[in-house]
């Protein structure tokens, strides 16, 4: 249970209904585990992992990915795209331990029997957290991937400066792990979408909160743009979504590049070095992988002209997530003394107040 | 010379400076030319060219598309994708005259000696407009894409319910043609970016301008959303960006897909029905078509790590490009006597005041 | 029924056992209209219409296309790759008459309530005709797209001259349209797969029939390649594949990509004139796109694993398509005077024997 | 120095001619680096560097990728999709081991100053190897992947059971490293294409050596179809083509996806296990990523009209690497006794003549 405080809290007008906890988990079956390093001065990193039906259930779930901007990884997408499987648990860390989360899955995977073509070619996303941390310590080792495997939880997960998060920023202020969830009304089919966003990415002026212009008015303790150049910008996003509607992975694809507009809502303006990578995945059609009788498997999907309540969840369980992230952050000092801080509750409340747009 | 008033004249606080027209025949060389096709009850129709050089320049120029939500048609995208070329004109229409559009480009083409390769497969775009006009009415005639192709002007070019935009709706008020321009310091490089929008999108609840949340404001009159069905939505947007900026085509992918942003920042959720479909080109780089000797063309193409102010003045030129096309409307009764009223100025700037946005 | 001789007929060796008729219409329901034109010295043109579901049955089908080299035209792409339906007739023709093929068939739709959304978005594709047709005539009228529309059929089409395929060459010999079939053994699930070419083509050296270079040793009457540069090419190749495998579009595309691979073993290079672009579709899977109950369908698919046999289907019957399109030739005469001759029957088979490749 | 016959030492008649080496460090700036794994009787593996520059040089080349079968993994390939550029060396190993591939060589270029953004996303990709080799036994580890790193050489480089090729499989004959070039004539720019390859896919059947059917006549040692299933195919075919011609990135696509026409030459039918992979790059354009002044770089780039040259290179090129993996074979006991067998020359020239197929 997380003791921070989260977005809405601060009465922060979100649209849409979330679901249970407001978090991924509420898609069922979905589960998150972290592996948090914080070390010295130097180490500021961590793992994150997303297992689509909880570590026990190995089946493939239709999947698939968009990358807004590319400046980034997201391994195992090759097969994601070409397949419209995701074959097992989603790792998301920095960007130079991508490597040993990748091989540390697939060794636990063979340890499970978990492999489900002969061979596994892991989904490892990342953001590059070269500010906290020592980019090139290569703290991540296997144990940290095997916790965060092992760890994984339901319900409400933590956000903030956790598992791969750790050492991320995010328009310039800590940024990390977050989380939220819609849950659509049963006219609507009555499905729960649920977004994780390990947020690393913006320019503080860009920064956007339900259309208020926050990063304009609160404007101390920049890290990567100044007076002369604010189009300085670093960093990336990634975003899983999740959801219990029974899509197939070209419907899918739809839903990940919806994360874009969700994105866009916080104000970004896709700056080149950011890898703004977006993965969606359906927990409907169970089995459907592994064909019944002959090979086939019998599947329920969504009438296209059905879609538009999950987009306009998908977009805003995404803007939801990352402005979590941010509320959950706390001051942080890392590498070479160079520090971030929060973003600041009362000076948020404040700003979104002289824009009449509290709930 | 357009006698409307504009969003800015509204003080409607866009981010960025635009150029000398804050329309896309900033960018040098580039012309739009409309034909306009209101007559009797159900003909609410038109053409609208954009000719990247100018109508006598027949000089390609690199370009790229984005099809953000490919519910919708841009004929001869295989080949800008495939050869990083845009050989001709940009014809821009309703959904069901593409074809007409298009042979008739290609015929113009050759009475001027205007084909590049031996053949030609132009680029027409649509947005479906079977409210206001009678959508199986084939009111386009080729003398009506002649007279685009042939009036095209540069300067302040008409906004609103003109050329391909004429019988069009977005968010539910009166859509149509819309521009804007930005133009980037000299520091930043001195280029300019240069949006065009064809717009026909939009659920009313989620009109967004400049952060404030108009559409939960202004109800009246809606289109096809009901008290039923939020949802509901249907229409496309076409953005067309230009910049004298020396990109290549793959770097112009990035900018069109920047359009996706300005979208978002307007509030769509990118709906099903949606053809939502970007292409931008660049006018640097004369004669990369022809190559030099040897068939080697000498070229110049910005840094990646220059593009951001350049994707930050696509993002401004699209959201205000479609604010533009809305605020330049009138109400309009077409087909069936079905009606669609103009976004009430008046009521706009007291929604703006009400969020304390305004310039 | 075709009193031409097919390749067969000349003991060429293809691979796999071909379905009744060894036509795209073996894949129950579908079937193919023409419209030829050979009027006067200058026109040698016309129009192919393929009806996935037959003519009077609009039930959309899955469908993917893949454009291996897109230097020509599919509209409609945009939908069938975003929303992963085909919802009418596709269009084959030459390029400059795409757009009255496309607002035809809309017209035709429009007539027939057999539009499936609000608006149409038609797939045609084209080849270019430059050399035996006047490519500017625009002789392809309405009528002539509603007769191949209305004329289609079933059971075995006829090959060569005929339809969109009229004026077009392949490997500097007379192409034009051709068709082919595959039966799976009730082992692999008995599934049958279609394929139909609209040859335009290849230069003369690289023509390899079943692994023998055929090009080299039939040199007389080039086209377009000469002694100076026999790197010299143009034309285009359109395949359409139809299948009764219960298919998602996803795996759709991967049918599609498998022309690819056909085409490669007539011995193409893919030269940068030539627009081969390939539509995939699935007849299996009925009301895929209107939902049951709570706009949920339930459909059927393959397990990847079992799609190996369809694979090598899709390429030997793509192969053998685009041969019979040749050997269904006959030499023609045309604007300007330019003429083209059949592959030599005699010949090919003299030239098979020297290589020991004959059935 | 190969002392190894090559394929053309066997009078295969493939078309085109070779550059000094008929290997990719003809184009020149490119070197190649291997780390042979041979231990025991489960160690089977390996891993291959190519260097675009050599390994001193880091100055970034414009580079695509075209996945014809996304089955199997290529780290890095978002970047060079959206940036144009590949930043570093390229890794190929088997599939279990591309992470750690990955995260050593960023740990190689930190030491070498040779990360040119904050960040690097190497490129990696991979077959799977897991008949010979016990793919679960992670035996690469840093020091074989810094051995590849600094021992690249240009040159005549090995082909067969080395490198990253080890314990590989193609045709159900021993495969893995192969090499080959094109040297254009003057009159057609005088560019050079190298091509390497890394094999490990295609079933025996299929398998074609200049248009004769090779696989139907030697039966012998079949390793993954059986009677019952001549469909059963697994493996990956991972290509690299260089070039010294001045192109762009979305050329380069076009290049890569030539690759894939030169793997249908072989027999391919691109079966669903296989990851057909396929990058290319261009060393022209020295400093392209840097810019010059106001960061323009000043760039040259060939017409589209001068690419069939060089597509006909680079699928030659491709298929006789492929070939030349599999002649540079020998005969192999691995993980669990299981066994491959070389392609044996004799047997291969016996069956080239009986089709009247050599030099």
């Amino acid at each position: 249970m997380s003791p921070k405080p989260r977005a809405r809290d601060l009465d922060i007008p979100f649209q849409g209904t979330p679901a249970q906890h407001n978090a991924i988990p509420d898609v069922d079956g979905v589960t998150v585990g972290y592996s948090t390093i914080i070390e010295g001065e130097s180490a500021r990193k961590g793992v994150t992992i997303v297992h689509p039906r909880g570590k026990t259930n190995h089946d493939p779930v239709f999947a698939a990915w968009f990358p807004f901007n590319g400046n980034g990884e997201m391994t195992g997408a090759a097969w994601v795209e070409e397949g419209g499987f995701l074959e097992g648990p989603i790792g998301i860390t920095n960007t130079h331990s991508v490597g040993v989360v990748r091989d540390t899955i697939i060794q636990w995977q063979a340890e499970h029997d978990a492999i489900f073509q002969k061979w596994s070619c892991p989904v490892v996303a990342e953001t590059a957290d070269g500010w906290l941390n020592d980019m090139n310590g290569f703290f991540v080792k296997p144990e940290h991937v095997v916790k965060a495997l092992e760890d994984a939880e339901s319900g409400q997960i933590e956000e903030g400066s956790v598992g791969g998060g750790t050492g991320m920023l995010c328009y310039e202020f800590k940024g990390g792990s977050g989380t939220s969830s819609r849950k659509l009304p049963e006219k609507f089919g009555g499905w729960t979408v649920g977004a994780f966003a390990q947020t690393n990415f913006g320019a503080r002026y860009q920064l956007t909160i339900a259309g208020v212009p926050v990063g304009e008015h609160i404007k101390e303790h920049p890290v990567w743009t100044d007076g002369e150049n604010p189009y300085k910008e670093s960093g990336s996003l990634i975003i899983v979504l999740a959801t219990d509607a029974p899509l197939l992975p070209h419907q899918l694809k739809r839903i990940a590049k919806r994360a874009t507009l969700g994105m866009a809502r916080t104000g970004s303006l896709g700056g080149n070095g950011s890898g703004d990578i977006f993965l969606a995945f359906s927990t409907a059609n169970p089995n459907a992988a592994t064909g019944g009788e002959q090979g086939i498997a019998e599947l329920r999907a969504l009438d296209n002209e059905r879609l538009n309540p999950l987009f306009a969840a998908s977009v805003f369980a995404t803007e939801e997530a990352i402005i979590n992230s941010m509320v959950a952050g706390e001051d942080m000092t890392g590498h070479n003394g160079f520090s971030a801080i929060a973003l600041p509750h009362d000076k948020l409340r404040e700003v979104m107040r002289q824009y009449n747009r509290t709930l």
